[in-house]
């Protein structure tokens, strides 16, 4: 199943997205819900980021391929032992369809990063890495926009993942997708600029939920980014850039600079 | 005028706190809201956090006399020439009167930070220094519990910081307090353990939310932590701590460990 959230005529709802339809909702997508006989086109509403997380996580270097980007970045030198969550600012929420927004005071050296991101359904505090896939609801895009050189100079990654527009997810959540069949493919201006496996993060969902959980309360619609893999390189003003999850969906995000 | 979220017979409510009643508000503390002529008496009522802050931001290190302190968990040799915000997670929220739970994890190297917080009141971005302090609608003490292991040993402050339980704020919101006049002082268990004026603080509130909103848009309720000041201590199981801000009000929680 698809859930989606979407704007209709300036009212927002959540639906089920089946081919060309969406569905509408009726209850909490988390909790007790329908689907109504409530039909709309898809290409006549626009998709709104999928949920509203109350907290975005990121595990911390999680792909081999991706130890040299981090390294110049904040000079990391080796895999990590265990996950090293770290969050990215709701602000920095975007949907698909949407602009990434370079700010005014950034020099440009912003990347793309193509991230599988898992959604948590239940609330989840202290669970073990058996138990913690119970609490994922299912599964979207991400693309976690990053300004290489604040992320480098600054003491955390506030403004440099977190400005506003760096974090666009969507289209939906896929709540049939498992991240060991998913491959992971970013195209900039149609041209395919990384790919790599879900089945390579050096730790799983479960193991930093896991982690995560022994300190901090999850709750649904908190976003669980996977990492990414190998290179990255700079977008520019203009580009459009697509996350493709392998069975999940597409996301599609226009690159602009700040008036 | 003070503003307060609480609870009573199950139903939350805001309300403004006159002598030892509170007076029922109706409407949106942000917005448009009026008083009106419900009152509780305060002993009745259970306080809690007097708002659901979208984020919590922290300046960075921000008072001189506790530059030792950084620079003992994170390695920090000088002043910084620029806020460095971070965000403490907002699961870690707590109220008035709860507990600040140790989590069975750590060694116990769990400290009090006494802090003032500034509640932004209107939605914020790309605002001047001088502009800054429209957007701010009152202050509210705070206590930035920090475990001292974790702060040194992980590369962000998610758990060090942000463990459940270790952001307790309140107990509401003084919409006539200035922070030139504000002392800042900690006891534990009746005895004074931190004292300093919030005048001292190298960035003030201003040139903070000025730095921060040139990337990111603050929303009314958001929390923006002082720094604090010179040398803290761990708490242990038992102790009460109170963080009392002069002209704002008095925030005091228990500290137990996770059973």
């Amino acid at each position: 199943m698809r859930i989606a959230r979407f704007l209709t005529n300036g009212n927002e709802h959540y639906g089920v997205v089946e081919g060309d339809e969406i569905k509408e909702i009726a209850g909490d997508i988390f909790g007790d819900f329908k689907v109504t006989t409530r039909r709309y086109l898809l290409a006549k509403v626009k998709l709104l980021a999928p949920m509203k997380p109350g907290q975005i996580w990121c595990p911390g270097l999680n792909f081999a391929s991706h130890l040299h980007v981090s390294a110049s970045a904040t000079g990391q030198s080796s895999l990590p032992k265990h996950p090293q969550p770290w969050t990215k600012g709701v602000n920095s929420l975007a949907g698909p369809e949407d602009n990434i927004v370079i700010p005014k005071a950034s020099k440009g050296n912003v990347h793309y990063e193509g991230e599988l991101v898992a959604v948590i359904g239940k609330r989840c505090r202290n669970v073990s890495p058996a138990q913690a896939m119970d609490y994922v609801c299912g599964y979207t895009c991400g693309n976690d926009v990053s300004e290489r050189d604040w992320q480098k100079a600054d003491n955390s990654y506030w403004r440099a993942k977190g400005s506003d527009t760096f974090c666009p997810i969507g289209p939906w959540i896929e709540t049939e997708a498992s991240p060991t069949n998913v491959e992971m493919i970013v195209r900039v201006n149609g041209k395919e600029a990384q790919r790599a496996s879900a089945k390579d993060m050096l730790f799983d969902f479960a193991t930093i939920i896991s982690h995560i959980s022994q300190q901090v309360t999850l709750q649904p619609g908190d976003a669980l980014f996977s990492g990414t893999t190998g290179d990255t390189a700079a977008m520019k003003p203009g580009d459009v850039v697509e996350v493709e999850m392998t069975g999940v969906g597409v996301l599609r995000n226009y690159v602009k600079a700040e008036s």
